[in-house]
């Protein structure tokens, strides 16, 4: 079993019990320097809508919101759809452990069709293939990253917190699971939160970071995460502002066609 | 009284009832085609979590999920705070009518300090000034275009649905609430929304829309916000994708002085 499928696998409570309730764990293959990697937390919180009887439809919006570090051992989600119309479902959903609420996530599902279609951001162009360039060194970083296959065109993990300040944050980079996995929602997600804080890019300085709050679109349906399979998707991110203590960012996750998979934006606390 | 502050002018239920209720309405001001702007019932699903006593700090992210259409007429509001920490507050907030949730809200607030601030995103440049654009014609629009001042420099509402396709969906354009009024967190998530469909823009055709997610973060403290005052600020939105009948839209809303005030995204449901 890939370890990411072991990370978001929820055990339903008993219906008669607790109908909306599914329980699951941190994992230690996705633990960060405190606790475990907040994708897969967020994974976990789209899961439990994705595993729950009522589910209608495809994700097509997610946005959670960290409120409380995340301890390792279980975590109680509470998935709840507050609206189930024709073609769309809305849920709110909750992230309970011992000492209360860790998160809370909205998420909007839906049965698509086809429509007219057109992709109007802009892909970087001329990029080499992944194969082309080296993968990201992993050693001495927390497990997390070990757990994605990294390769950077810009905007690098710094080596160094020299602190010298760059003009810019912005990332490029081919990214997959590792070891691999097919692309599915839950994976998307994770991946959603997967590019460093966009601060440590900007200015090489130590600061403590935490995201408040991470939304992500999910443009691709069942059909194109097929398509993308196991190979890796390319991601791009950004920060638009940092101000009195948040930050934000604003990243998207292609297909190596040119498909956009996922748009996925994100506000940062910081403290230097 | 202000149109606007007339429409999220909220009512709180009796605290021995229901703590964390309050009830507001529909305001004719503020009228879509059917029912309510959309902005200004993200406006009131904040202001519930502004109004409560318990609330800390300030907004810094709020998500807004437009569960079903909202009818005309009274919203009951269930603003609940489900974890409070040193400095920041998490929100899960739910709008009711006779029919059920028509909306859910997520909100992150805190209490900022000071630090190291930076706009990296780059503020169009070289703009002429308000007075020397003129105001959108807004006769024969339904009420809420009526409450805002656009001053369009490119990407204004099409004249005509010539189904005439556009390489792009980029809108920009200095607004303000109409008649003035000084900017505050409600009014800059309801302008958050005041973007017209990108797809209107981008096709100049028909089509049925409707915004299921909003996100908001609010760069912008107390402070800023009253820098601003009753003037214009610039808003600039495109869509990054449209597929399968869901298209999204980024937002900036900047001070004339160039502060970037707000980010703002959303998902909007289409049909042509």
């Amino acid at each position: 079993m890939h370890p990411f499928d072991e990370a978001i696998d929820l055990r339903a409570s008993a219906l008669s019990q607790a109908p909306h309730e599914f329980t699951g764990a941190t994992h230690p293959a996705y633990a960060n320097m405190v606790g475990p990697f907040g994708g897969t937390t967020a994974a976990q919180l789209l899961q439990s809508a994705m595993l729950h009887p009522e589910r209608l439809g495809e994700p097509v919006a997610l946005t959670v919101n960290f409120a409380a570090p995340v301890a390792d051992g279980d975590i109680r989600l509470v998935a709840r759809p507050v609206r189930t119309n024709r073609s769309t479902q809305h849920w709110i959903i909750e992230a309970h452990q011992a000492e209360g609420v860790v998160a809370t996530a909205t998420a909007v599902f839906a049965v698509r069709r086809e429509t007219w279609s057109d992709v109007e951001a802009v892909m970087p162009a001329n990029l080499p293939e992944p194969d082309a360039l080296s993968r990201m060194p992993v050693k001495g970083m927390p497990a997390w990253p070990q757990r994605y296959d990294m390769r950077f065109l810009e905007g690098a993990f710094p080596t160094a917190f020299d602190e010298q300040e760059q003009t810019h944050s912005r990332s490029t980079l081919w990214v997959r699971d590792e070891p691999e996995r097919a692309l599915d929602f839950a994976s998307l997600a994770a991946l959603s939160d997967s590019f460093f804080p966009r601060i440590y890019i900007r200015r090489r300085r130590r600061a403590m970071i935490g995201t408040v709050s991470l939304t992500t679109y999910f443009h691709a349906d069942r059909a194109l995460l097929a398509q993308v399979g196991t190979r890796h998707v390319l991601g791009v991110a950004k920060a638009l502002n940092y101000r009195h203590g948040y930050f934000d960012q604003t990243g998207e996750l292609w297909s190596p066609e040119g498909q956009l998979l996922a748009s996925t934006h994100q506000l940062v606390y910081f403290k230097e």
